[in-house]
């Protein structure tokens, strides 16, 4: 981050956000940047590429590019990811060219990632903001997993073990939105906030990647 | 400020903020905090000492403490005040320990100040958060200070000239809100978003005094 930059009330020009939503599975990722998404919220969605079967209802260039293994490595091979990592035995990653043309025209920049994902784009690009979504209690968390009824008992303990250690990142993070059982509308206009506020800052951020 | 203090999501705790709204003379200062209060909006307001005589429709106590010059010279030398500034020939202060009881008792702080007094604040409590308010152009500045009628011309130009001096002080705020002609909702808006991002952020700013 250039230190010496600062925006100009009188002459405003537009410094566009690398946005990122993150936090344990279950949490609700995947909602809120769905909710932006029928609010029109006017920024790029990223869709990340995975190496995992699609669910029931997800649809490929939409929810996630459904890639082959095979084509993952060659993404991997060619630098043309931002981040990737293996969650949970299969690969996910973010097409790096995809968000460049987005902030290069000016458009802020919002991509959902687990923890470990955040944390790699936050070493790549320490001016994107990351914001971490977390229950309100583990209880809360659990209750979620078992609602979705996409994971065995198993699965789930798993996953609430892995979400103690990703709680241990926070620090890592810059904001922390607590999401709610059904106040998901509070938690996406709580996540709006944060955006508006960022394009206030007297010194921007500059994201290069 | 503590830089290994974390914001708990599962036991979420009040870190009260010192928040300070600024800007050039004319710009709607004022305007703002009335606007805040009219909303009732659940803060601490501080109310300003201050030397010169009250306006027409200001009310002792509540716009501010109105002090001769000797009670303000007896609370320089008791260092009961936060911050004091002689501006336009006449003493403006912020008694200090109604602040410290505001955040004690875990009220967020808000007081509006000119941009010299805004950054001795932030040299005495660096975690303070500074708001500079800006009007979209000099013109509309100057429109606005002549509408207010309280000023000859030669006073006008002194302010005029005083604020590209307050601009080059821009660099001590952290955030800048463009507050148009006939969009003080909006800027208000804005403040409130500000304020409630703040209180998102992982790592809580930490005010004493």
């Amino acid at each position: 981050m250039d230190e010496k930059l600062i925006r100009d009330p009188y002459n405003p020009i537009r410094y566009p956000l690398l946005i990122v939503i993150s936090g344990p599975s279950g949490v609700g990722k995947d909602s809120v940047v769905q909710q932006l998404q029928k609010r029109n919220y006017p920024v790029h969605f990223v869709v990340t590429a995975t190496s995992r079967p699609a669910r029931p209802g997800e649809v490929h260039g939409v929810d996630y590019f459904f890639v082959s293994e095979t084509e993952f490595e060659t993404l991997i091979r060619n630098d043309e990811l931002l981040e990737h990592a293996v969650v949970y035995g299969q690969h996910k990653g973010i097409p790096k060219q995809q968000v460049r043309e987005a902030l290069a025209s000016g458009k802020d920049v919002v991509m959902r990632l687990d923890v470990q994902g955040a944390a790699t784009v936050k070493r790549m690009a320490p001016d994107a903001v990351l914001i971490f979504l977390s229950a309100s209690s583990e209880e809360e968390l659990a209750g979620r997993l078992r609602q979705r009824r996409t994971d065995t008992e198993q699965q789930i303990q798993c996953r609430l073990q892995m979400t103690q250690e990703e709680m241990q990142r926070l620090n890592e993070f810059d904001y922390v939105v607590v999401n709610r059982d059904s106040h998901l509308d509070e938690t996406v206009d709580q996540v709006i906030k944060i955006i508006e506020s960022e394009h206030c800052r007297v010194h921007p951020r500059q994201v290069t990647l």
